[in-house]
C-alpha cells in the first residue's frame, strides 16, 4: 500500500431529499440506506479502507455531527475527522482536506468521495481508483470518476470526453449538470458522455495549483493558514477562514474551467442515491414492483415505496408510485418520482410546522 | 324521574370496522371517536343520566371490558356493569338484563340501547325516549326507534311502518337490514321507511312475553336461574347460561317476527358510526372534503379522513377519498369507502400478522 495515498470523505451533507427518513440531526450518511446493516458512510469507509494506510482517511463533517461520525467509525482517531464551522459546498471542504494534507505530506495523492453514495461492484471500484491514483501520482491532471450511463437520468451531471485514445482514461470536454431528458437522451445516444460520480482523483500539488489559478481568494485564505494546519491552532484558523469564504462547488469553480481534467470510464453500479426514486431503482423489488422496507402488506399497489419502523405493521391499498415513509414522528405518502414537490413539501414543513419535524 | 324507567347500555362490541384506530383491547364504544373529550360510551351514559335514576343504568359488556367500563363511568357501581362470558349478539345480553332487571322490579320500562352511536340532538332525543317510555308503560309493545333517513344508505336496517295514525309511535309493517342501493332509494322515496336505530323501549313483562314466544330456550334458560340474579350466585349461574346459549340478534329472533311491534318517528341526527364513510360524513371537514384529525398537511388530497397520534406529523399528497390512519403499532392507508375491503384486510392482517395487530 502507497504510503502517500490519501482519501478524503466527504460527509458533511444533509440529504435532505431522503426527508423523512433521514433528518437533520440523522442525514442520509449516517443511515442504512441499503439495508445491509451499515450506514452508507461505514460503506464507504470500508471501501476505501483498501485503498491507503487507515490513517490517510480524513472524513469532512460538520461540527454538529464529529460524535456521530467517531461513532460510526471508531478505527479513527478524532484529528482524522475535519470539521467545518458551516457549510459552503465542496470547493472549501476539499480546500481544507487539501491543505491540511499537503502541510503533512507534500507528495500526497488523493481521492475525493462523497459519504452518501452507493457502489455495487466494490472490488472493480477499488482497482478504477487505485489505477488512478497511480496514474495522477506525476501527472499534472485532476482526475473524476465517470459512470457509463445505462439510462438518460435527469438527476446526474454528465461529462463528454474525447475520443482520442484506448486508454480508460480520457481528456474531458465538456461538463453538463442536470440535463433536460431529451437533451440526455441525445448524451447516451451520442456515447462520448459518461455521469459524473464526484469522485476525485488527483495529486496535492495539482489541486492546490488548481485553487491558485481558478479560485485564488479560496487559495490565498489557506495558504495564510498552513502553519497552523495540523497544530492545535487550527481549529481557531479555520473558523476564521470560515467566517469569510464563499459558497461554491469544486465542479463548478474549478473541474468546469480547468483544461488538465481528465475522467477514467468505468462501470462499477454507481448511484448517487438522490432520491427516492434512486433508491427503487437499486432495492429489491416485490412482483409489484414495490420496495418494502417495513412489516407490510400492500393490496393492489405498485411501484411504490414502503418505510416503516420495526414492530409496526404497515397495510396499504391502491397506491401506485407512491412513497410511504414512516418515519419517527413523522408520516409522508405522496407520489415517489416528483422530487421537486417533496422538497417544496419540506420547505412548507419547516415553515408551517417549524424545524424541529425536518 | 319515573323510578320505574331503566336503561340498559350494551358496550359489548369490539367495533373492529374501525381498525386501526379501534383494536380488540380498545373498542369504538371507549374511544372518543367524535374529538369531543368523551368516549362514545361515556357520552352514551351522559346522555342517559337525565332519563332514569343513575342506579338504574345497566351496562352489559365482556367480561374483558368490565374494568374500561368502571374507569370510564366511575359514577357506577359495580353490580350495574353485566358481564357477559362471551359475546351471543343482541338477544342473549338483552334477556340478560330483562330477567336481571325484572327480578329486581316487575314494574320496570327499559331503554336498551348500544353504546357506540352518535345522537346529534341530544335534547329531542330525550323527548322521545320519555316519551316512549311513557307510553309503553302500560301498553303490551315492543317499540323500536326509526329516524328519518336522509340518503338512501345501504349499511344501515330499514323499517317500514303503518301509515294508520297522526301519532309519532305507528305499528310496523317489515324489517329490511342493508338492502341493495336501488331498494334502498325506493324505500326514501316511498315515504313509510325509517333507518333502524337499534333503540328499543318496552316494559319488562312484554319482552320477557316475547322471549317466551320467540325464543323459549333462551327464555326457558333465565327463567330458570331468575332465583340466583341480584345475588352472589349470578356470576356462576350466567355462566352456565352462556356456555349452552345461542347466538341471535334481538332483531332477528324477536323484533321481526313479533305482532306488536311499533316504532317512534324521529330525526334525531343519529349515526351508528359504523364505518370509516359514516364517520367522514359526521366530522367537521377541510375546504377539500377532508376529516383531519392529525397534526397534518394535505396537498392535493380530497374527500379523505387523516388519523394520527398527537405530536406526529402527517404529510399527504395525490390521496382522494382515502383514509389514512395511524394509531399505535399499525399505519392503514386505503380506500374509504369499501367496508368489505377493509374488513377483508383485517381477516387478512389477523391470518398473516397474527391477532395482536387485530
Amino acid at each position: 500500500m502507497n504510503n502517500h495515498f490519501y482519501v478524503v470523505i466527504m460527509a458533511g451533507g444533509i440529504g435532505s431529499r431522503f426527508w423523512p427518513y433521514s433528518r437533520n440531526n440523522r442525514p442520509k450518511q449516517f443511515l442504512d440506506v441499503l439495508g445491509v446493516g451499515a450506514s452508507l458512510l461505514q460503506l464507504t469507509f470500508r471501501r476505501f479502507r483498501n485503498i491507503c494506510p487507515i490513517e490517510n482517511i480524513y472524513i469532512v463533517t460538520s461540527e454538529a455531527y464529529e460524535n456521530a461520525v467517531l461513532e460510526q467509525i471508531p478505527e479513527i482517531f478524532k484529528d482524522q475527522v475535519l470539521l467545518e464551522p458551516t457549510r459552503r459546498n465542496t470547493a472549501p471542504c476539499i480546500a481544507y482536506a487539501s491543505y491540511k494534507i499537503r502541510q503533512k505530506d507534500p507528495d500526497a495523492i488523493m481521492v475525493v468521495t462523497p459519504a452518501d453514495h452507493a457502489i455495487i461492484k466494490e472490488s472493480e471500484f477499488i482497482e478504477v481508483l487505485k489505477h488512478g491514483l497511480q496514474y495522477a501520482q506525476d501527472r499534472e491532471i485532476l482526475i473524476t470518476l465517470g459512470i457509463h450511463p445505462d439510462r438518460p437520468e435527469t438527476g446526474y451531471g454528465y461529462i463528454q470526453f474525447h475520443f482520442d485514445s484506448e486508454n480508460a482514461i480520457k481528456k474531458v470536454k465538456t461538463f453538463t449538470e442536470k440535463p433536460e431528458l431529451e437533451l440526455a437522451k441525445k448524451f447516451i445516444e451520442s456515447g462520448d458522455f459518461v455521469w459524473n460520480a464526484g469522485i476525485f482523483i488527483w495529486n496535492v500539488r495539482t489541486i492546490i495549483k488548481a485553487f491558485e489559478k481558478h479560485l485564488p481568494e479560496l487559495a490565498e485564505l489557506f495558504e495564510n493558514i498552513t502553519g497552523d494546519l495540523n497544530s492545535e491552532k487550527e481549529k481557531k484558523a479555520i473558523q476564521k477562514v470560515y467566517s469569510v469564504i464563499k459558497i461554491i462547488s469544486i465542479d463548478y469553480g474549478i473541474m468546469e474551467k480547468a483544461d488538465n481534467v481528465f475522467v477514467i470510464l468505468t462501470d462499477v453500479g454507481w448511484s448517487d442515491l438522490g432520491s427516492w426514486a434512486s433508491l427503487h431503482d437499486i432495492k429489491e423489488k416485490d412482483k409489484n414492483n414495490n420496495v418494502i422496507e417495513a412489516n407490510a402488506l400492500a393490496y393492489e399497489s405498485g411501484n411504490s415505496i414502503v418505510i416503516g419502523p420495526k414492530g409496526k405493521l404497515i397495510v396499504i391499498e391502491g397506491l401506485d408510485g407512491y412513497l410511504v415513509a414512516d418515519c419517527d414522528d413523522v408520516l409522508l405518502i405522496c407520489k415517489k418520482d416528483n422530487e421537486a414537490r417533496i422538497r417544496a413539501y419540506v420547505k412548507d414543513v419547516r415553515n408551517k410546522k417549524g424545524d424541529k419535524y425536518i
